[in-house]
This record gives C-alpha cells, structure tokens and sequence, in this order.
C-alpha cells in the first residue's frame, strides 16, 4: 500500500545539545529511493544528522532508542540492543509485526493525510474505471468495434468497502461524493456518519451480496489473511468486480481466478500480491479481466511523511511521547 | 455528446380538450432506441399520443406547430408545413441548424441537469484515467512490466476546459472538488466563481500554454469547426493530453496525429469523430497513444430528458411558452 523499498533508517536519540544528534541510515535494496528518503528527512528534521546503520559503533548502537525503518531487516534492528520504539515510514507493517513479535518494541505506522488522499484519489479512478467500463472498450477498440453499453447511475452502484480505518473511511466519503451508494464494513462495528457500516461475519454476508464493486483496504493480519476465499467471492453477486490496495494474500488467488473464469466476477484490479514484483509466469499478468499495477495506488509522499516524522520523532526527543503504535493482538 | 440514434419525434398541439392529443413519431434507424425513448416519453407525457409521422394525413400535419426531434431527416421537417419549433432529445444540434438555417424555426436544445452530471462524471473518469497514468500500465502489463511512475499531486496538474457552457461548468467545479487546477476558456469572456477563465484567441494561447489536459466540451459551429488545428495544439506544453467529448471536426485529426507520433502529445482520449461509426481503417483506432470510445461520455438519460420535454411542451400548450432556443448567429 506503500512504497516498495526495502530500507531502514535508524535514528539516535543524543540528548547532548552540543554534540549533533547522529542517526544511523541502513541502505537495502534501491539506493534511488534511499537517496531521496535521505533528503526528504534531511530536509524534514535539520536538527538530526541522519546516517547509515554500518557507520556506527557497537557503543553507539547501544545509545539508540528510537529508528526510523521502512520493511527493516530484523537482523539489524536486531544490532540495536536498547531499541525502544520505531517509526515506520510504511503504513502496513505486518512483515515486521511478524518478525518482531516481542511486545517491548512499539512499533508506529505512518499516518499521512496526504496518503489518504491519494489513496482515496486511486480507489475514485479505479472504480470510475470499472464503473464507465473502460476494461471493455479498451478490448473493443482492440477489436474495432464501435458498440455502447448501458450506464447505470452512480447512486445505482454499490461500492463496498473492505476496511473503515484512517484510509478506507477517506476513501468512502469520497466514492459517496461523487454519487456512488458507498457502504462499507470493519472489524469493530465502528459506525461512520452517512455510510451504511456491517460489521462481524454475518454483517460481511449481508454486505457482499449487494456490493457491486469490493474495495479491499484491510490491514493484512491473522485474521483477514485469506478472507476474501471462494466461500466470500462466491456471496458477491454476479457480475460484479473487485479492487484490492491493500495486501495480497488477503485474496485466494486461485479461488479469484477462478471465480473470474466462470464469469462470476467481472473484473478485478489488483495493485498487491503474494509477491512483489508479480512474477513473469502469474496468469494475472495476461488474464483478460485482470488489471495489473505495480502497487502504486496509495504512494507515500516523502515531504509530506517526513514532516510527520520529524514532528513525532521531536515530540518524543522534546518529553517523551511515543505515538500510538500497532496493537500486538489485531497486528494494525 | 448524445444518443446515436437518428430520429424524428413529432408532437402535435391540439388545444382540443376533449380529443386525446396525437402525436406523430418517425422511426428511422434504430428500432430499439426509438421504441424506448417512445415509452420514456409516453410515461413522461400521459396526457398526449405519440405517433408515427408516417401515420398522419396530410392536414393533420397542418395542424402541428411543435415536434420532438432527435437529428431529424429534413425532408421529414418539411412534411409539416406549420412548425414554429422544435424540441430536440439531443444537446448538439450543428446538423439540424445547418439543414434548417431559416429563422423561423425555432430550435430547443436540451438541457439536462442530469446530463451534465453524467458528462462530469466522463470528464472526471477519464481525466484520473490520464493522472494515474492508466494507458501507461496498461501498456506495462501488456509486456509483463513492474515499473512505478512519479505520481504528481492533482493540484500540480492544469485540467483546461474549453467551453463554459452548462457542461463545461459543471465538469470545472468537479475537476476542482477533485484537486485538479482547474481552468477554462469561453468565447464571450463570461466568468466562472473559483475557476480562473480565458477568452479570445490571445486568452486560447495563454490558457493552452500551461494546460497539461485539455477538455474539449464546446458546441460546434462555424467558429470552432477546425479550432484545433496543428498552430494550437503546438502552443500545449510537451507531454499534454487531450480529451474531445464534443464533437470531432473541432479537431485537426491530421494535426492530432503528427503531434502524436512526434511525442509533443502524450496520449488523446476520443469519444467523437467526423464519421461514425468511426471507419475500420481510421488510424486512430490502433495509435498506441490514443483511446477511442465509442461516443459514450454523455448518454442522455430517456428518463429525466422525457420529463423536461414534458414540462416544456406543456408550458407551451398551456400559456404558448417557448423555450430560450439556439441562436442562428452563434449555432448554440
């Protein structure tokens, strides 16, 4: 749902207010993307020398209680013995709720509005896109066929969404904007004002089986790793599509395709799978009622995310704050 | 920017009140469009019998001063010696004015608030289908690519609408509620709140030199016909995009086509055409850079266009209102 560099980026905590504070950089995977995390950082928080993890001490390792990480390899957080909190640069973080289970480590997603924005600006295309049928016209142009469909009115779709939290419930006042009859569904039964909420798995019953296209933004933990499997796909009704910008493994793929193969489902959208980059060998890439993007829905925006950083990171170094961070039972 | 059916619908104006109201209806190409837009009306206008022209006498055609009409054939028009207007199901009616240029037939356009909606919408679907860069990840998956673009913010993208009219304005105000920067040009000079506006041809140029997706909504006429030409769309910065949702001789498809291949034009999105159905070997049907549409932006809702009619074919009846109709000078 976020960007797709591996990286971490650590940060000491130096009260000393003479020396500079020093903050470690580990560099993983696209130098390009740590490069322009460095600047935006940099830029964000002046009063902090950013660094990478390799050029500290193992001393200097052992003053650090707070990093700032995106998709970190455990085994160098591991290298940071009184790690106290970390700040993640990704709003899923289920990778590293997995791999860091211990309950002393807070971990804190980012929560940018601007992401929610863009989040919600992708799932407004995406389902404009499934909505006004520009699957099919683009393989009627294919075939040069001049030929129009019937339209429905916005408010005669139902968008469901899959997931009410920071992003889903901007996403459904959104889609309700622009006309849709938007409902949607989450875990706790929270209710949002002037969206029909289900919740539980009955509420997810009585959902699917009148939602028209499925909006998928749950966070990926135990319990909807796998959700959406042939049993659900099969309660939504015929014809209808999907768009997932979450997580794969949220989906069975195989139940998907299938479902997809029969002409149950319509079309669907997917942006995450099971494994980034999709291989060359999936039948996603060349079904015909698939879109393939290369998780790019909900980009962060470095300048954006970094001023919320340093604004946390500063208020924690400033009196102690931590930010509400993920709940070790729901995993978000 | 309507239905693509062809078709004369004709009402006569019998202030008999004891006789039912007949009402002449002449089916020309599709049976199907005409038989629904006959129940949409008959629905929308209890009081009154729709009929064939072809099933009234030669007097009972002396006797109609008003007709309902969806791009009549003219010779039909001419059947009916007594007509002083017309109610067209259609919003362009560039054909119609040219066949009939004598001032005294009067020309009503119509004008549906829900059409406007449903062209916003279009411009809105289409205008995200370009931000996000859809043809371009199409393309991607087509050769099983993994590649992120640099996705700007909406606010750093200028959508240029061209023609304020109850379209143009309507597709302004939601581009605008959707983040875009969003700008338009008229020929009167005629403002719009919130949205700064060009006129003239100096104000054409200034507005085309910083528009990265340029609308076409206006009427055509004498003035617009060719407007686009290769002068104009050179003075669109490098990487623009168009969209014509309003009619295709407004365009220099020529010109269009070399700023294509040359890379000045970054993609055009096509709903209109001089000739359509659009001819199977028109170039544009397979320019990678182009997405044709099978004139589909604006669908005219039989419905609530039924009801208009109705309510102003009964002002008429009741106290000889017409309604403001197009103006010979300017064709709209």
């Amino acid at each position: 749902m976020l960007c797709q560099h591996s990286s971490s980026i650590i940060l000491t905590n130096l009260a000393a207010p003479i020396m500079p504070i020093t903050i470690p950089f580990v560099h993983r995977e696209n130098p390009q993307a740590q490069a322009g995390w460095l600047d935006a950082l940099r830029s964000a928080m002046p009063d902090y020398k950013l660094c990478d993890l390799a050029d500290l001490s193992v001393n200097e390792r052992a003053s650090i209680d707070v990093a700032i990480v995106a998709d970190p390899d455990p085994s160098d957080l591991a290298t940071l013995p009184n790690l106290k909190w970390v700040h993640s640069l990704w709003a899923g973080v289920e990778r590293m709720v997995a791999e860091r289970p211990d309950n002393d480590l807070a971990i804190v997603r980012l929560i940018d509005p601007r992401m929610a924005e863009s989040m919600s600006e992708a799932v407004l295309a995406w389902t404009l896109y499934l909505h006004r049928d520009m699957p099919h016209y683009r393989q009627q142009q294919d075939r040069k066929l001049w030929e129009s469909h019937q339209l429905p009115l916005p408010s005669e779709r139902t968008i469901g969404i899959l997931g009410l939290g920071a992003l889903g419930q901007r996403c459904a006042i959104r889609l309700k904007d622009n006309g849709f009859n938007t409902v949607g569904w989450n875990r706790t039964g929270r209710m949002l004002e002037g969206i029909e909420t289900f919740s539980g798995p009955d509420g997810l019953t009585e959902m699917l089986a009148h939602t028209n296209v499925l909006v998928v933004l749950l966070p990926l933990t135990v319990e909807t790793r796998g959700l959406l499997d042939t049993h659900r796909l099969s309660q939504l009704p015929a014809g209808a599509s999907l768009i997932n910008f979450a997580r794969g493994p949220i989906i069975d793929d195989k139940a998907l395709l299938t479902h997809l193969d029969t002409g149950h489902l319509a079309h669907a959208v997917l942006d995450v799978f099971d494994q980034e980059p999709l291989p060359t060998d999936n039948p996603f890439w060349t079904h015909p009622s698939v879109t393939v993007l290369p998780h790019i829905s909900g980009p962060t925006n470095r300048t954006t995310a970094s001023a919320i950083v340093a604004t946390n990171i500063e208020a924690y170094v400033t009196n102690g704050t931590i930010p509400p961070s993920v709940d070790r039972k729901t995993g978000y």
